[in-house]
């Protein structure tokens, strides 16, 4: 367990290492970011910063040495990065939370492998092999590349008609993976976190709406059946159990309907804090980035409860532009990331908003 | 009007400034913090930082050349210092709240002089001037320097039958003020914040317990007339006006009882956050130090409403052991500030509570 006055350590400078810091501060932790790009937003915010590439073994030495503990803000940590600072220092979450996740397909098996609902997948590594995998899986469906994909880029939908080959070639001969199309009601989230004793605490289920494949805006109360809601909150825990998880992740779901009701299915997991958990800022007892700090540190999880009915708005490019009606807005709270220019599709900042008057559906889950 | 980007320069490293520089980083604004003390808090959560002497006039051209606006922590900032700096960039709040807040005399005489009650007043420059005042005042009388005093230092009780001539000693024979002893039946202040254009919030007024001079607890709502309440806002927003005052202020208020019932009279001023605010950081939909930013920069202010009951209590010397389990206790808000020894009477974190099922007294007061 860290004391107060302990360092964590912190790979990615965006937007997501900094509210990280900035949620460390407070409870009497320094942080030290380790980025490879100039002016990353985190360093603004932290006690230290080492800009370096992550494959700079003397540098991730000596940012081992300078820290007490070490995560990161995004999956595509490389894992000779994370083994390299697992020699020195704990790195939470592990390995195996970044070996999986980092794979769209071994998650994909992982989850089902749970006994937990996906999309139906199938591997592809070679054009004969899409066109089998079109034949077992059916059209529509979506052509992911196994690695490195995140909002919407390294995927492309197939369509009934759609040249095979073409699609192969977009996404760049990649291993990939092909999933069927889900024809879902909705889009939710869970964001929850778990201690390396098996503590978990689940902020309520979250529903998201997507624009370009970036997440727009996520609502507390999501729309959602009581029991797929239950249903969500046992996933995750199943997962986070099965990952030996500590930290804070998500797992983001799709609503479908049948005769019987709502169910979820998995999409996919994020391991660390996420876009759409942005509105426990101002809405919940305890921030998502709280709660990842609390649990890296080893110390208690917080309280996961809601405090009222609250949304995020992502301001994406120039959306940012609004800042000051944002400012005036009563009860919005603005969350700008201290990027320098606002580039179309660039996530320049969010705003939450939170109503008290309503009744709440849930706190922490078990 | 300060734009997102834009760089705080905070004279003090101490809590306050740290809270401020927290406070400035969600709203896209960077902070640069002017310290002459190493190890300063609010270094490790800042920008950038100057540590140099505030006679350094060299440090201060460089810092003012770095900076788009000037704020400062505390009160006692050196009249020379604020006038260097302000002829290169704005100073918030202004050269009259230091002047005017420095003086304890000075200060007494401006409440007075706006009709606002204070205790009795009388200046004493020598001991027959002690010997005047007391004749004048009367006993028991409180004997303050008039400037560099806070939390209970430079300032002697004379009860009836005390050595004068010792009492004098005590203070160490500095110009000096002695108040009227006020039989006072509670402790409240008023955080407040105003705008250059005379734009006004309040929080709601704070009932605060001291300990040894020290604030030991602050809770919301305080225990108070409504008249007493409003006349409390008034007081804040009349004094604000007359000082032309930028920023977040506290006015630390005396609830005396007569046979009319409660009324308030001012006790202190002071041009900056205040330790009576912190429950705000939990416990109102906009923080004191988020106002103060959003004040300073020239921004609408926020929305002061209170979320619910709250209270603080800080955290002074070895009571920071304690933040186990206040880290374990559901809806407790711990903030540490990143001080190296508990030394006793030092203030190293506090906490805050918060209790939504309450109705609330009230918001913005214009």
């Amino acid at each position: 367990m860290l004391k107060p006055g302990s360092t964590i350590g912190i790979l990615g400078g965006g937007q997501l290492g900094r509210m990280i810091a900035l949620a460390a501060a407070p409870l009497g932790l320094r942080t030290h970011i380790f980025c490879p790009y100039e002016d990353s937003p985190a360093f603004q915010v932290s006690d230290a910063f080492t800009c370096a590439a992550y494959d700079d073994m003397d540098a991730l030495d000596r940012f081992a040495a300078s820290v007490d503990v070490v995560t990161y803000e995004f999956e595509n940590v490389p894992l000779a990065t994370a083994e390299r600072l697992a020699r020195h220092v704990p790195v939470r979450p592990g390995a195996k939370a970044l070996a999986i996740t980092q794979d769209r397909l071994a998650e994909k098996t992982f989850v089902r492998d749970l006994g937990i609902g996906t999309a139906p997948f199938a591997a592809v590594d070679d054009l004969p092999g899409l066109e089998a995998a079109v034949t077992q899986i059916g059209l529509p469906a979506v052509l992911k590349t196994r690695r490195f994909g995140y909002d919407g880029k390294g995927q492309i939908t197939i369509r009934p008609g759609d040249d095979l080959a073409a699609a192969w070639e977009t996404i760049g001969r990649q291993s990939a993976i092909l999933e069927g199309f889900i024809a879902f009601e909705r889009e939710v989230s869970i964001v929850a976190a778990r201690r390396e004793d098996d503590a978990f605490a689940a902020f309520d289920v979250t529903e998201n709406v997507h624009r370009n494949h970036i997440l727009h805006r996520s609502s507390v109360p999501a729309t959602l059946a009581p029991e797929a809601a239950r249903t969500a909150r046992s996933i995750a825990c199943r997962i986070a159990s099965a990952l030996d998880y500590v930290g804070v992740f998500a797992v983001e779901l799709f609503v479908t309907k049948d005769a019987n009701g709502e169910t979820v299915i998995v999409n996919e997991i994020a391991p660390r804090v996420h876009n759409s958990g942005h509105w426990t800022q101002d809405g919940a007892v305890t921030s998502q980035f709280e709660q990842h700090v609390r649990a890296v540190a080893g110390w208690p999880l917080g309280d996961a409860a809601r405090l009222g009915r609250a949304e995020m708005i992502n301001l994406i490019g120039d959306d940012v532009d609004q800042w000051l009606p944002l400012l005036a807005e009563p009860g919005a709270h603005l969350h700008l990331y201290g990027k320098g220019e606002a580039r179309p599709g660039r996530k320049m900042g969010h705003v939450n908003r939170l109503w008290l008057d309503e009744s709440k559906d849930g706190g922490n889950c078990g």
